[in-house]
């Protein structure tokens, strides 16, 4: 169960002692409420309390909530998941917190270098990956107008598979358990960048693998295998920019393993502004309607919309049995030097 | 059937008359000798003319032998392969070998852009690719010792997948056909980088994937699955730098579709440092013995070299039915500065 611990990067003071004590009385009535829950497995005191944070008292905090938990309830564990892993971070935990039964971290692309950072550490005990998925939006290529650029769903999985049997299956003696993200769907950055589900609900090629990694099958249906995308015949990596209201082609090219007839849907989205971190909660951006021309299964032409700035183009391939894929491409309609270039000239 | 025409970037001169009479002769002499045999499917007029080559006048030379080739053989057709896709060589190609009847491209990475490529050249006629497969090695980030790090065999096989669905299969209009590369073996910077089989014979992953791109099932017994490989804990991407003759843990992580039992094999060899282009020849480079202490399964103790330089640290893994997976890890042994500087003391 996580505990709700206030963090500094959204304004609390460790310094002040009154509002520690407060919350201290708080998470020990929580503890009370919910120690002999049957759904109950270990106490996650906090969630990624170090990000963008500087005051270690925290960890003070944190160690006198464990030392309260450890007097009530002698059945669980307790433990602090970290965005992350820093050497330093790691042994200011171990020293101001001795008395967490085991660490958490959660990391996105950096995990496969999480067997180095352990030995480096020297943390020998026990640990979760309470976090891992998709590569971090923050550790992906940005398009010269600062869009992160998303995987597909098809190579989403693949990392998936690769990220868990690289470093989580791998690690039989100290990792004692994982928890794949996102089980669910939320926007971050896009609708699709963390979930592995479709905010309709169906699943993607993660649940697919996570299936395979779990019990050694595959599971009958299969999402579609995505093998590339395309807007005016480039990729996401080559910096797309279209001029206003013009027409482009669009392309993506899906193969079902299942040889299920499949649905292609697709959607223009400006940009998302709403940019926060650690999780919380975004907004999800606006769709724009009516600029999709439908060509054949896979291929649109699209209309650059009419104002100018940054957008994704969304393509969802739908097998008709619950298990779409997902791609999107970001583009920047440039604002036209010619109309802009007249708007000067004398009237 | 590839009839052998000289190149440019080899030193022949396409300004030299005599010369370039001299090798329509031969070549005319080929052609009758081949021309009935039941193995010849088409006529391909040299291979990658235009690598290294500024001469325009070779493809006047193409052009007189492809109408000979006409004369002498009205069951065949004729077409010369291109290293990878310039409008400017397109367009001189058709504009100086009208006769040939198709063209063909050899394009790795690269290939994605293929439908684009066409449709900016105008070329609307028909063409083969006749050589694609993994990431070309001009085409990778390199170390900071220049060295270019190559994709394990498991990502390789993903790419020849994407690249066949996304631009091979998907053009159904104007691709004729296409020939993977390299249904054999070769030294190319490193004894893996293109080959689909092994020195020794055994199948690599990509030769799975065509097997279900061909036939649309998988074999039976699958290559083994690589999720990542470790030296001193860093990926192939983090510019492993090691001191002279010290030991380093390095890690690779398999594991087997069919669950077959898995053998670990480790070779330590020499950057390659005969670097040639266009695929010619290379000397394979020299392996280092004596430097691997096996830990446990897909876990070694690696002795640094004690000469300082650039090297590669080779792992294989065999499942037992022939179907192995390999990777590399680029490492560079450091001068030791403590040693050099005293080597500059007074005695």
């Amino acid at each position: 169960m996580g505990l709700e611990i206030e963090r500094e990067r959204l304004g609390f003071d460790y310094n002040d002692p009154v509002a520690v004590a407060r919350q201290f009385e708080r998470v020990k009535a929580e503890v009370l409420k919910y120690k002999d829950d049957p759904a109950l497995i270990i106490w996650a005191i906090g969630n990624e309390l170090n990000l963008d944070a500087k005051n270690p008292k925290v960890w003070d905090a944190v160690n006198d909530i464990s030392k309260m938990i450890h007097q009530i309830d002698t059945n669980h564990l307790t433990t602090t998941p970290l965005a992350g892993f820093k050497q330093d971070l790691v042994r200011q935990v171990k020293t101001r917190a001795p008395d967490l039964d085991l660490l958490s971290f959660q990391m996105y692309a950096d995990i496969v270098n999480l067997p180095r950072y352990l030995r480096e550490s020297g943390w020998s005990g026990p640990y979760m990956v309470t976090e891992w998925g998709a590569t971090g939006h923050w550790e992906v290529k940005k398009t010269d107008w600062s869009a992160p650029i998303e995987n597909d769903s098809t190579t989403k999985a693949d990392f998936y598979q690769k990220r868990f049997e690289a470093v989580i299956q791998a690690d039989q003696k100290q990792c004692v358990g994982s928890y794949v993200f996102l089980w669910g769907h939320k926007q971050e950055r896009t609708p699709t960048w963390y979930g592995m589900f479709l905010e309709s609900g169906e699943e993607i090629a993660a649940v697919d693998v996570m299936q395979y990694l779990w019990t050694g099958a595959w599971p009958a249906t299969r999402s579609p295998h995505l093998a590339g995308a395309w807007l005016d015949g480039k990729t996401a990596h080559q910096n797309i920019h279209l001029k206003l209201g013009e027409s482009y082609p669009a392309k993506i090219q899906a193969s079902d393993y299942s040889h299920n007839p499949l649905i292609y849907i697709w959607e223009v989205m400006e940009e998302s502004t709403d940019l926060k971190t650690g999780g919380d909660f975004e907004t999800k951006p606006k769709s724009l309607p009516g600029l999709v021309q439908n060509v054949k299964d896979g291929e649109i032409i699209l209309k650059a919309p009419s104002k100018p700035g940054a957008y994704r183009l969304f393509a969802y391939v739908f097998d008709g049995k619950g298990h779409p894929a997902h791609v999107n491409i970001p583009f920047y309609v440039d604002q036209d030097k010619a109309a802009s270039l007249s708007s000067l000239a004398p009237p």
